[in-house]
């Protein structure tokens, strides 16, 4: 992550009864357009959402946005990521790619902390679907999750500074960590997981295990379905929607994973215990 | 909070080293549909947000984001707010408000974490200003926010139990608790908490203090800026974004507030320590 996701500042801390003035560090909040381009028989350029997001893999982002959000079903559909500026993105489509224009008619706004923006009805809210439900066979050993935190920890630099951002890191089924990306938008931080992941590992990501360092709310596991992800692992709590898609969509969900407890809230047959 | 607001179910809980079975409670989140009603001489009806939340208090949910989005200016623009069904309010506006229709075009979709869905450029994310910058002279002694927390934990029933919850708590300049309101969504907590306050107690809010169980965002101290709120305590980090408006709404911004600690971000002046 570039220096360019934190910022330092002056406040003023208040400790051993004293206000006094101090440095403190703070994650950058930042909006980002991502737009489409397509040559061909029907040229067209759109930008498709507006998300704020902490700058810094923005090519990532934008890829696996487009991924988990079902406008491409395939890394190939993108010929190449393009950054205009800091806060601009422009995705060069395959121009044989079919793409549905009304869709994107609607534009996708997204704050830091959001992940459905844009979505027509409430119906649509559920929209986004995998085009097949996971069937990993994978297993994971209870003790394997008790070491993912840390690693997450020992990777991260943003985070432990601040506390004002998430992390979303891929681990195979042994525990070792694939992958990791930070963003002050729990749904950002996981589109930068998935669209590196896209780009350099295998599709679908019916082997690796998600980790979410805060909670598991229902358009993450959205678009962990939408990677083919099959174990996803929160540090907090997920939400009565979250759980739902969870078992619809045959993922394993944990919460609450602390040092030595945590729960399982769907498909527990994945994870075993000695 | 009626019994709605959160859900049992059987999960599987590893602890001591083994998998068993348990019971749990998760806090639920289901979307709601804001509309508005306008008789008169340019009837209309139209809905303007779909946004995810915890269910109950749904009416000050509706009244509070339409102030807080600057849709409507003073409470008494609200004839009544009808619950038509579980996920569907209408609200009826007085007939001599004059109502931009062409800005309510654009729907508002938000999700349990987002307050600025809908907006249709990067410029408007920061369009909804609130009329006057607050010239609050409110004085809080540093020690009064210590007391804060406990205070919002032992008027909480949700939030312990799931931790899948916000609260938002309005307190007087002494620390006396005046208003709390929790849901998954932190921006939804705080439209509530808005929407009861200006229906009950008097606008704008200018000798109140907002507490946050979370993060500080930018969308959450717009909305604390459109109520008039001149001091905003949160337990976790702000973003770069949230001090720069805080700053410009002269709003007074105090981040990780501890047993014992805190800092302030902008507008220290309005804190005293003996």
């Amino acid at each position: 992550m570039t220096i360019e996701s934190i910022k330092q500042l002056s406040i003023i801390k208040f400790a051993n009864g004293h206000l006094n003035q101090a440095e403190d560090i703070l994650a950058i909040e930042e909006p980002l357009e991502i737009a489409l381009i397509q040559e061909g028989a029907m040229p067209f350029k759109k930008p498709v959402s507006i998300t704020m997001r902490t700058p810094g893999k923005d090519i990532e982002l934008a890829t696996g946005f487009l991924f988990t959000e079902g406008i491409i079903q395939d890394p190939a559909h993108i010929l190449k990521v393009e950054q205009l500026q800091e806060n601009e993105v422009l995705v060069h489509l395959d121009p044989k790619l079919n793409i549905d224009l009304s869709r994107l008619d609607r534009h996708f706004y997204t704050n830091s902390s959001c992940g459905v923006c844009g979505k027509s009805s409430v119906d649509q809210l559920r929209s986004v679907r995998p085009a097949h439900l996971s069937k990993s066979t994978i297993q994971i050993e209870a003790e394997v999750l008790f070491g993912l935190n840390q690693q997450v920890r020992n990777a991260q630099s943003v985070f432990e500074r601040t506390g004002g951002i998430h992390a979303s890191a891929l681990f195979d089924s042994t525990g070792k960590l694939s992958g990791i990306f930070e963003d002050v938008g729990r749904h950002n931080a996981l589109d930068k997981l998935i669209g590196h992941a896209i780009q350099n590992l295998q599709y679908p990501l019916n082997n690796y295990l998600l980790f979410l360092s805060g909670r598991a709310s229902f358009e993450l596991i959205q678009k962990a379905a939408m990677a083919g992800i099959p174990v996803v692992c929160a540090l907090g709590a997920p939400s009565s929607m979250a759980v739902e898609l969870a078992t619809e969509f045959n993922i394993t969900l944990i919460g609450f994973l602390k040092n030595d407890t945590f729960n399982i809230y769907s498909v527990p047959e994945r994870i075993v215990s000695n």
